[in-house]
């Protein structure tokens, strides 16, 4: 793909605005502390492997240095990372032995308690933008100093849904898409069928509505257009931190790198998306990315169509 | 499809053992009492569409003749029907409004509680077998009464997998496919993620190892080859009573009538079985399958096919 791979001066086409955290992390079997997390660093990493990215989000005085430049290494513009005075946001989790289910032990919001995003002027124009779960407020306010980009996706969950449901309908008739799990579907449409929720939630603004459902996959409704994607089945899980956020990012890096948000073009990069969400769970942290090319993405694609292939029954 | 439509004389390729119930249905807008049910009688039917079939099973004085007369306009032998001293089985259900939770309300085994499966003599060679959800014990018993059938399935539950797990197994040594859900699967495995959970049901006995998994779809394994396949999305289920079922002998059924148990013929039936769920969930007992015809079948399979269809991304 020719805009893959801009030279490194080329303008970042995609805007990710969310946490950056510090995550502890336990599994039935190993665990790690104060590793890097975030629902920024996920998405914009992801995205990486598409397109350059710029990233708004917050940090404390003990962020690591190293972590700055390994994002900084996958091509990720740091210029909107504010660092403020004080701890970076901290969460700790605990997943039962077959992942479905997540346990948050600890929360320390810290600097990203007071955080509101603020664009550097020059990135005001960026055309695809994406606003990770955050309170829709400071999603709203993003929105507002962007200029009209070409397309733009939010996540959210139940806890905004719920508490701040005004502030959210705001900011969905803003977006052209929205992402979100099956409860929360159920929960901002008060619909039981999930094709019958994505409908109503597409009346309030966004015209494609992705669903997240783990490891089922995901729901893609573009109008009357569906597309459904399962999750690519893996043998080993070693941490499911960070797989809805790293889903969001390849899909957005995607569209970004290819400017087709045609109902196909979307698709593909849903497509993407579930890909480097697969990958992101195969170790903790942002770790299987570090080492991840272009050509393990490319087999896992080739993979991914071959799960789905299959010759129409006959009648 | 040459063998779809046999003249009515010729053998049913499809022998199924299972129940014959009468069920009733609560929905959270609608209940039926005393409907056609039975795991037997949603795995014919759906079948029927495919290929004729041999219905074995056993009911009670009670049961009402138009329920046999429509098994019959289905192409279904029902030779192997034990008419018994009794009442028939019966079970009772209510689901919660998303249909994700089902709770028993009553189950009367009646004339099931001491059913002992009989094959007519002339049934004995019949080359497509489906066990449905039976005891292992009983299952076994029908294994031995047919002789060396070209592709044979069962279907089971946590209640046997935890309760008669040695009969089980030996079922499991005898049959070509296994069908059973996320759950049943790990419980059976003892293996937590769901590729090696079939890894390790594979190697018990059946080649092909299939996992339910509601409206989440259904993964096929057949050795290293996986096949993923998403539920049709609906917008209004009426009653789920016998998808599993319907999926089972939709699948089976397509079988049956091709022939083909290649991993893609296996692949084509199991798109067969889930387009057949799709239409067994949008009514009552077996209703949707008394006007069901070959053109929806058609369509539907198609709108499958564009629910699955992607461009894969380039990079």
């Amino acid at each position: 793909m020719s805009n893959a791979n801009p030279g490194p001066n080329a303008p970042a086409p995609l805007l990710v605005v969310g946490s950056v955290a510090l995550d502890t992390v336990e599994t039935s079997t190993d665990r790690r502390e104060e590793i890097l997390g975030g629902a920024a660093c996920f998405s914009c990493c992801a995205a990486s492997f598409f397109s350059r990215s710029r990233l708004v989000g917050v940090v404390g005085s003990d962020f690591p240095a190293a972590h700055e430049e390994f994002l900084r290494s996958r091509g990720i513009d740091l210029a909107g990372l504010e660092r403020a005075t004080g701890r970076t946001f901290r969460w700790a989790g605990r997943y039962a032995a077959d992942f479905n289910t997540r346990t948050t032990l600890d929360t320390q919001l810290n600097v990203f308690e007071t955080f509101k995003p603020k664009l550097p002027s020059a990135w005001t124009e960026t055309p695809f933008v994406f606003l990770a779960n955050i309170d829709p407020v400071l999603q709203l306010g993003v929105l507002t100093q962007v200029r009209r980009p070409r397309f733009s996706a939010c996540d959210t969950m139940n806890f905004w849904i719920g508490g701040k449901r005004a502030d959210l309908l705001a900011v969905l008739e803003r977006v052209d898409m929205l992402l979100l799990n099956d409860e929360e579907a159920r929960q901002l449409s008060a619909q039981s069928s999930l094709p019958a929720a994505a409908k109503a939630i597409s009346a309030m603004g966004p015209k494609a509505v992705v669903i997240k459902r783990g490891d089922a996959g995901a729901l893609l409704f573009q109008g009357g257009d569906v597309f459904a994607a399962p999750a690519f089945p893996l043998d080993n899980v070693v941490d499911p931190t960070g797989a809805g956020d790293s889903f969001a990012g390849g899909f957005m890096g995607y569209l970004a790198a290819t400017g087709d948000t045609s109902p196909d073009g979307v698709r593909s990069a849903l497509v993407a998306g579930t890909v480097l969400a697969s990958f992101c769970v195969e170790d903790f942290s942002l770790d299987r990315f570090r080492s991840l090319d272009a050509a393990a993405i490319r087999a896992r694609i080739a993979a991914f169509a071959d799960l789905l292939r299959f010759r129409p029954p006959k009648i």
